[in-house]
């Protein structure tokens, strides 16, 4: 038999026959799979952008997946106890378009046709927030199947959690995972995945799409790595199927004992060809590209269907998926009956579940969140005000799952209420993630889009870096995850500026749809709890302080809901200065206050523990906290940047900090009472001389910070 | 024999002689161990801070590098073919220090006893711009093992670029790394590692410090993969050694072993006791605090070592690390005679050695980079202006070693003038980094910290996200990494908002040291190229579009060198408005002068490619181009946050991107010339009601782009 190189050389009739001899299966089966191809590299050439190569490879898993393996519902997609489906490849969505579609799902040709245009529910990669059956966005590389862990993870315990020995099946499906190269460079996969084969998280099945193609060229130029052995080496059960174009035999059997091994996940290595049938299959130029008119039609010809015809699906086709549909629709209604009798012999668990998986909090749950009795309670470091927040609502919130990256006695996230999620314990809620941030923050958006979670995970501020590719897609996939940051500032001290952050804050607050406290005491720890509990689609980070903050008077819940507010001063009529700050130096303004005051300085301070909520509050509130008339100092041990919009002069950091106990290093960064004084001297008379507030570049710059050769 | 255990409540003097004998070597190895073991753990309790544990269980090996193994050079520490030391768990750093000092590097018993104090040499986490022989900055876990990945590549690339046949040892020496469970379990490990093995790079010696406990308590927590295996699917040479405290032969052998094998990079894993001696040996408890003093004095006992002193070092030890700095020194200056001698038979090699090594440019370099001629050269994206600079500089500048995340055809990076750097091709000049952006900038980190290479990498500005880790240590440790980021906004079009970087440039910008450039053409860039090449301690971020920009008139290099400047408008006396922008959105300023000169409104267009290095001006200079009390506008298809610094009002992103065509993108958020000359508008007709400019809260806001529910 000739190769397909050869055949593009050969006549048309020749092509097409040649490519139905060499499958070895059904003849309706590469109909559809070639469909699902065709279909595919339509959308890619009708948007004139896009990526045909994956899909016209990967096209027999999915359709085995999706007419085979895989129990879903197009007509109820938030089914629970659906498989998951996770395309890591995220460029591949062509694909996962073609599947929803042909699946019934709430995806029709004609979105096919609007594939990668303004408002269409097939945008250029998977986004969970705009089609419907899309479970996670993917398409930054490794993310998918880190979110897949997640899944598993959920499955597990919500089964261990739920399940009961007369219904033991409502939470029994499987995650499925299409993955390239890419996701298995990434260092993310390494950490999700090495947490995965630790957790033996048997329901997780891989297939890696191993088509030895990346965007420079061979994978031979940069990834020569042993895959399977690594995926061993983390403890899972790995098979490879040597090829995927003459038939799905193989993969069908390997699916098969990858679901049978219970006790670990399972990756399923699988030679495919990228752009199979493409004049220029095997190669890097069927990647990121629409294939050329003329080569479509080729293509096509060989894969048996009409090369003029664009979006076609074949009555047969067509068939094959409704048929498919009724029978899993079928499950899910004969499912819907066990949980019927389920819910009537355990009511309690679900009233809890579907509470859980509507996104409904339980109505004492904000209540119980502590507040602080000033005179009364000792202060604390914020971390420790987030530790206490947290055990409070986590016996009453059994949806609150989480951990830290292996710094759970400095994160002070520990939960009193529950052991460790592992393997042995799948219902324990607190998780050990190790020293992996990145998969950490992946993991729990796995979580929260499963549904019935509400995730927390911790780790230094400074290594939010660590994570920031995962935390944007918390924000991006609006995924509710509390994200709890301690050691926020170069209050952290000894460690340096190594795990000093600096430009962090600032980091986070100009991603959209993110939520940034830093809480200077109990209360406002008590609002940021409260803002991230009720807001199922924003992700919430906490910065909280190694060190203990001073007992403040004024705080309440509810000011600190507003995102910033008068501290202290909302007597003063006409302030001389203003004041604002956030978090443990919220305890400095207010020493520097005594100062300021010998100056005969009236100054107002302004707590503002989260910048975002403070923006949402209508433009009158705003002005009645910051005027803007009035000369505003901002006060924070973190990068000045983002301050300009609420301030005229900054104390921050713009330079990195040092290694030192807290007290020197806030000394040297000039962090004191009387520089704090000093400086808003020198602003107020600024303004008095000019008789106005300053203007942009003529604002004095208080660069305490700042070396030699150094901005 | 009894264990450690049973020994702490046994007699002192049997203590004491028990170590003794249980340690299978000569009496004075053990000495020396327990020497740096005692004095680590002295610095930390005298510190009242750190990390005692891992240098207790690390002593062992660091002796056996110092004093056998690694050749190196106190007097000269910056001699080019020293063995590189990195401690990859950096928080191990008294040990390092204690290495120092007894090797006779310029750091005194007296910088050890200010460990962690503020202005000393010995930093709490290990700073390579604090201390002499500190090769790289670490503590973030996972950077040290990947900036040896770039010594590996970079001693590699030399040997083969400047070695002859008569010469073969001018760059022969090994890279050697101590590394922890956490660094392994970090992604950014498994990234580099894959890579170091893919590229074969034999002289790469990791020890792994293999003790069984992380912070949270024992590894099986959550890291029980088989690392060897792991390493070994890498096509890494791996071996174990069972136990370290009981002698170090085991260990010699397998660096023998490790130093033979020069076609792959080694792992040996070595089981230790962190804190071994302590009270808490083999615990968590020993890991991040100082050893209570009855424990610290029992442990110098077990040693052998006076329990009521502190930082003793006894003389035969003393005098054992004089003989070994002997014996290393007297290598080195065996090579600098026969570097004399390569001198004078190779003068073109030495004197380019010479000059890369003291960090010179060539002359002609900077005169290289290309200019526009407008009215004559065809507009481009500004990517591929990088591509010219690039390629301008690249043949001058052997030292520009670097690549792409895989992304080549996108970043437009490849060098016209070299090769791929590979196994079988050493002296190529460009890296094929794979998918691992976060490794790619950590070694990048390593090429610059070796000495005589620039470094450069690539990949979407919004992956700069996956990399903040590793930028961060580029800014922290004063590298000149050159980052070229393409496809830098919403302009990014169909792949999506997963691929549209929002956040990313003010993430940068926030970051101390670190020039961020948003060039408009290809003068811009060019300067961004000169301002790269020029600043050795500074790394710089080149964001580039995806697609053509118009062709300027005004720009010139020498203006664009000081980060923002008058691009049009310099003889309007007292313009109406200010518009002040950067990169593709320049051309849509002047587009939209041209609708705002219809309303009769006078503008002066700024152009601003890099933030940082205006704000290094003359504050002079700064208020000539923006005056401040001119309504100004900036307009940047990036997220507003530090705009509030430069301008009045903004219009940006405040929500993530979608995917469609980019001029649909672009429309969609305002990213027109009618909507900027209609915000423009607004402006000043505010400016003119208020009779000033608009004070901080109550200046208009154009959000075009708030989503419900978003902020």
């Amino acid at each position: 038999m000739e190769t397909v190189k050869e055949l593009c050389t050969t006549p048309t009739k020749k092509l097409k026959s040649c490519i139905e001899d060499a499958y070895d299966g059904p003849a309706l089966e590469l109909k559809c799979i070639n469909t699902i191809r065709a279909l595919s590299a339509d959308q890619v050439s009708t948007a004139k952008s896009g990526h045909p190569g994956a899909p016209m490879g990967c096209a027999p898993m999915a359709h085995l997946l999706w007419c085979e393996v895989m129990t879903y519902s197009p007509s109820k997609p938030e089914w629970w106890n659906r498989d998951r489906f996770v395309l890591s490849n995220g460029h591949c969505c062509a694909m996962l378009y073609s599947m929803l579609h042909l699946s019934g799902y709430n995806l029709s040709m004609d979105d096919l046709k609007h594939f990668r245009q303004i408002g269409s529910k097939t945008p250029g990669h998977p986004e969970n927030f705009m089609t419907e059956g899309v479970e996670v966005s993917t398409g930054p590389l490794g993310q998918g199947i880190s979110n897949a862990v997640g899944f598993a993870i959920a499955q597990s315990h919500f089964s261990s959690t739920y399940s009961t020995k007369d219904f033991p099946s409502i939470f029994d499906h499987y995650t499925y995972v299409i993955c390239g190269d890419g996701c298995l460079q990434e260092g993310i996969s390494s950490e999700a995945c090495s947490l995965a084969g630790h957790l033996g998280l048997g329901r997780l099945i891989v297939l890696y799409d191993d088509n030895l193609i990346t965007i420079d060229g061979s994978t031979d130029l940069s990834f020569t790595e042993d895959v399977n052995m690594r995926f061993e080496s983390y403890g899972w059960h790995v098979q490879t199927v040597g090829d995927i174009e003459s038939g799905v035999k193989d993969l069908r059997a390997s699916i098969e004992a990858a679901k049978s091994e219970l006790g670990k996940p399972s990756l399923i290595k699988i030679r495919t060809t990228i752009g199979y049938g493409s004049f220029n299959e095997g190669t890097a130029a069927t990647h990121g590209a629409p294939l050329k008119p003329d080569d479509l039609s080729q293509t096509k010809l060989k894969y048996g269907l009409d090369p003029s015809k664009h979006f076609q699906v074949p009555d047969d086709v067509s068939q094959a998926y409704e048929a498919r549909t009724e029978v899993v629709e079928s499950r899910r209604e004969a499912w819907e009956a066990t949980y019927k009798k389920y819910k009537i012999a355990y009511p309690d668990k679900a009233t809890e579940l579907e509470r859980r998986f509507n996104r409904e909090l339980p109505d004492v749950c904000l209540d119980s969140l502590p507040t602080f009795a000033f005179g009364i309670d000792k202060p604390q470091a914020t971390r420790k005000y987030s530790n206490i927040c947290l055990n409070a609502v986590a016996p009453i919130l059994p949806e609150l799952i989480g951990g830290s990256a292996d710094l759970t006695p400095s994160n002070l996230t520990a939960l009193a209420c529950s052991g460790d999620f592992q393997k042995d314990s799948p219902s324990g809620r607190y998780l050990r993630f190790g020293v992996r941030e990145h998969g950490m923050a992946a993991i729990c958006n796995g979580l929260f889009a499963y549904g019935g979670i509400r995730p927390f995970c911790a780790t230094f501020l400074n290594f939010a870096g660590y994570a920031l590719g995962s935390i944007r897609v918390s924000a991006l996939s609006q995924f509710g995850v509390l994200y709890i940051m301690t050691h926020d500032s170069i209050g952290l001290g000894e460690d340096g500026p190594t795990h000093q952050p600096v430009e962090m804050i600032e980091s986070l607050r100009s991603m959209p749809n993110i939520n940034v406290f830093r809480p200077a005491d109990l209360n406002e720890m008590n609002a940021a709890y409260q803002v991230s509990l009720t807001n199922f689609k924003t992700p919430t980070v906490i910065c909280c302080s190694r060190s203990t903050v001073p007992a403040l008077e004024n705080t309440t819940i509810e000011k600190g809901m507003k995102g910033a507010y008068i501290l202290i001063g909302e007597e003063i009529k006409a302030p001389d200065l203003i004041l604002v700050s956030s978090g443990s130096e919220i305890g400095l303004c207010l020493a520097a206050l005594i100062k300021i005051s010998e100056y005969g300085i009236k100054t107002r301070v302004v707590s503002m523990p989260c910048q975002e909520i403070f923006l949402a509050q209508s433009q009158q509130y705003q002005i009645s906290v910051l005027p803007g008339d009035i000369p505003t100092l901002s006060v924070e041990a973190s990068a000045i940047n983002g301050w300009h919009r609420f301030s005229h002069a900054q104390i921050g950091m713009s330079t990195f900090g040092v290694s030192a106990p807290a007290d020197d290093v806030f000394k040297k960064f000039g962090f004191t009472d009387s520089n704090v004084a000093e400086k808003a001297k020198i602003l107020v008379e600024h303004y008095l001389k000019s008789g106005s507030v300053p203007k942009l570049m003529d604002r004095p710059i208080f660069d305490d910070n700042v070396e030699d050769g150094m901005h």
